[in-house]
């Protein structure tokens, strides 16, 4: 870890980090309902928005649409990634060098780690090589730190979590993208356990706009330093209204409700029953 | 994916490419109908085809034969590859260095990647090394992308079709060949989920002239920007009737019956059936 | 083994060395009363006691938290480690190159093997590399031997412990970090088995002042060189008061009892019951 | 395949290679009835005569011995090989580097490759690098080409052998030894198979003069460019006469019977039921 | 193989090794009965004895006590090693590179070889690599040559050493160190198998003055060149007088009884039972 407030891929101490290599590790078909965002354009158009320190792609598509919007967008290389397909034990293959990385235009590294998986060793050893690398072109490194495996029942259980972070703290990491653990004391706790680091939470799959605003800003609450989605936003029909909401939580630390508010001229408010469950 | 309509193996935005590499993949069994194309030269001579953009072998033919072509055929270097004696997961060895095939001549660059086999991750790995090294040379890549293996019933339903080229452009592959998933629809989305990459169609084994070319040419109008064909060419006694054809089908997109007529002033027209069938 | 009485981390001809990869080892549970102690500026902090002659942390710790302290801490590089959710046999990623650390600023290297593990041959040369990279930049290395795995039945017998000091001296260590086997005699016997090479007790579990300090005393008396300790002293609300009784029995060789009294006013002295029982 | 006709081990385009690695692959009991030639002095002598083109030997071997041969031996580096007491899937251990045989003066490089065994991925590929190495030097490249392993049932049978001289041309040796399918339309598919590389057959272990003089004809005339013998050679009293015999049918294209009478005016002539048998 | 006699460690074209490894091959248990050896310094004393060519330690040893000695003793670096606590196939972990062996000051290489164990391929590839390196720096290569493992019932046989030493010439050793196969004629075989690379008996568990001697004396007049041996010089109260008799057996090729009776006008004399028995 180091200090990274000054590096393009932070705001205010804070990251949203916009997420589109589902091609690779999903495949297409969480494309199905948003047909057009195969086409990798219309998500780095969406990636303009201010709110967004960083897109994050593998290496094709960075080669591909980067070179139209170096100047508008981040580029957080997300060095490995495996099929859904695989049917081994968790594993991430390295898709990317660093130096290529680099060469491409990178701002920042991104780099998956499954702890408990049986490829857990040789995961760490491929993180040290990349993270290494990385401080040689001064390009910070983001641990999507995600426990998996053989002996994990459950991945998003508070301890699971805060070991996710604080394996991040100690392999060299400057952010870890985790999984919400299902409560804010989980989530401070989360964030305690990876000291100065700062930890963004993972979108996950998409919900209501209340549900995940409001999620957002319970991690943000708890201590986390931003977000990494990416389904909650290029899955909507308008993402960037929901980046609109997701900068005022964020940046601004505006409560759910009130970011809503502000961006429901239009359309969609949220229902009283998901206002009252969430005070 | 790096832009490549200005390389020689594209021609006006499409590319034929004829491979010869089952001597290797499959052994001297694909020849017991042609015994006389056992010698490579009488494939690289069908290969000074306008029509044909590249020629793929491994790397042995290239460097015993290409030296008397290096005038009138492009050289696709057909980098990895496994005798059909293998009993493994799908895999396949890397025979040839992408240094030694620019020295030999290379024009491209083929690499065979099996996503969902047990050796994925490692295949991804192979295939970024040869990918980043074919950056330095300028020369294209075009990835074999054949999802295959353990997780694997149906290699050619459409969501497989189109995961395959998705990884294709994901990993950085400038071209990806992949199995005709049996419907223009199906090729079609294989296309998009492509983004911006060519998809060329994989031949298969030897059909009739008809049969073919009118996948060819569903494929084609689909998106698809070309082919790569082996035994559909040098299996049939005329292959330069096939490319004759072929050449209108691809590149003037001309219907499947009308490129075979105006190559039938001598031999087998498509019979009345086949062509209702295919109405 | 190369003589190291002039390296930082030797105080006359001892080592204290506080350790603190607890966070990746065993996960933030270790913390879990002694919540604070999640931020690593807190062990640092402890770590300036005169009588710790370095700290030992994993990179990441130490890239994020040394530079604060580089005038008062010698840093010993922990250079491998896995988390508690690895269930093969025992491992450890190799997560920091000796390089790196050199230039993070160490003053030793320390490296973890698990001689009986089906990793023993991997580890051994694993150690290799570490162990001759660090002579280049004459950096002492201790050796956490710490026989494990398949083989073993007990790690703390007399026979094993003595076989992993043995080992430590064997393949160059310059100090070997072992467990303390029950008795003085022998403790005795692992430090004659280790030739001329340091031999420091591993501190273990928290246990009460006069337990752990009296077993520091009998490690001493025995030959042990010093003490590598964690728990035992950042999960006490007084680590100050501990390090002020471990350095009198460690270097200035009183004992357990003359220690405690020494730093007693304020609070907590051994029962009788306790010193009856170790007389 | 690259151009050998000029190179050291071809005479008139054909080789005549004597192989003496059986003390490796074997082992000592192959020498039994001839413990003289343990010395591997009395191999070197034999292989002086005119008739061979290189003597085929481990790093061992070469060094201890060639260095009194180099005027008059041309040196055939083998470079790989496995004692028979390994009991995995059929491997071969690389134990000569070929910038090391090189220095030793090397004029040929032998490499075993078990097409079909689980270890066929591993070896194609360490065959590349040794492929690629000895274009460096300008070095040809024998490959023993053996099908063997898990899906192998029968390894002499037609189909196999063709397929492993074509593996040879597709991987790129310049030579491929393989053994006799039993008839000559079998051999000389198999050179079809592989193009303008060439071809030797495998001497295998010891028969009478007359089957053995005859297999070669008839492997001659179905198109083999030759012979790489061991025990058929140096397994007899009379070393430097089945070389008389070789050189007549090899080059001379003379029979078998021939052969044999010319040199014949001493002892054993074909007994006229082996004459009959062979019409 | 290359020649050595004019090395440091042969001495009138025989050696005499004294090996000190067993505290990593067997653990401390090895010194129980002399547990004054365990500081190697003692062992470094009797290996200045002038019978004594090379000593034969592992790294540690080496760089913590070799400095002392460099002028009297010299250095056979044992490269590999294993503790018994393995409980794999044998293998045998390559713990100090050839680069600083020779920094260390080495006169030769020792290094394991395990044939016939599931890990036989990769200790061949890594002996060629050490093999290769010592040429470099003129650097003579002792195999200890084992064979060991999944198939093999007895590793002592005639056929089995005969094949060690076998294993050892063909890869390129200067020295194979074997065990001793049971009978004069079996001895004399394994040296006609090695041509004209030296062999040297291993000197296995300790046994009388008399029976270990005539053993040697037996090895001697076979043809092997030497010895190599541990416990059964230092686990002897007197290990010079064992050296001063072996010294008259392996250089003088004196009789084992008639250097027992040179050594022996203060002890222990051979029972008349164990002369009459030898005769």
């Amino acid at each position: 870890m180091l200090p990274i407030d000054d590096s393009p891929i932070v705001r205010d101490g804070k990251s949203l980090i916009l997420a589109m290599d589902h091609g690779l590790e999903h495949g297409p078909v969480d494309f199905e309902e948003v047909p057009e965002k195969l086409d990798p354009s219309t998500v780095f158009e969406t990636a303009t928005h201010d709110a967004v320190t960083a897109m994050a792609v593998q290496k094709g598509i960075a080669e591909g649409y980067y070179p139209s919007y170096e100047d508008d967008v981040n580029l957080l290389a997300k060095l490995n990634g495996t099929s859904n397909m695989w049917m081994g034990e968790p594993d991430s293959a390295v898709n990317w060098s660093v130096d290529y990385a680099a060469e491409v235009g990178a701002d920042a590294i991104g780099f998956t780690v499954y702890s408990g998986s049986n490829h857990e060793v040789e995961m760490f050893e491929e993180f040290r090589d990349v993270q290494e690398k990385a401080r040689e072109y001064d390009l910070p490194v983001v641990m999507w730190s995600y426990p998996r495996g053989q002996g994990l029942k459950n991945d998003t259980k508070p301890g699971t979590i805060s070991y996710a972070t604080r394996i991040g703290l100690e392999l060299g990491a400057d952010i870890a993208k985790v999984k919400y653990p299902g409560d804010p004391e989980a989530m401070a706790h989360a964030c305690k356990a990876a000291g100065d680091m700062n930890v963004v939470m993972s979108g996950g799959s998409k919900t209501s706009d209340y549900d995940f605003l409001s999620t957002v800003e319970a991690a943000v609450d708890a201590g986390a330093k931003g977000l990494a989605v990416g389904r909650n936003v290029w899955q909507r029909e308008d993402p960037t209204r929901i980046l609109d909401a997701l900068e005022k939580v964020i940046y601004e630390e505006e409560s759910a409700e009130a970011a809503l508010e502000s961006v429901s001229d239009e359309d969609e408010e949220p229902t009283d029953a998901a206002v009252e469950a969430a005070e």
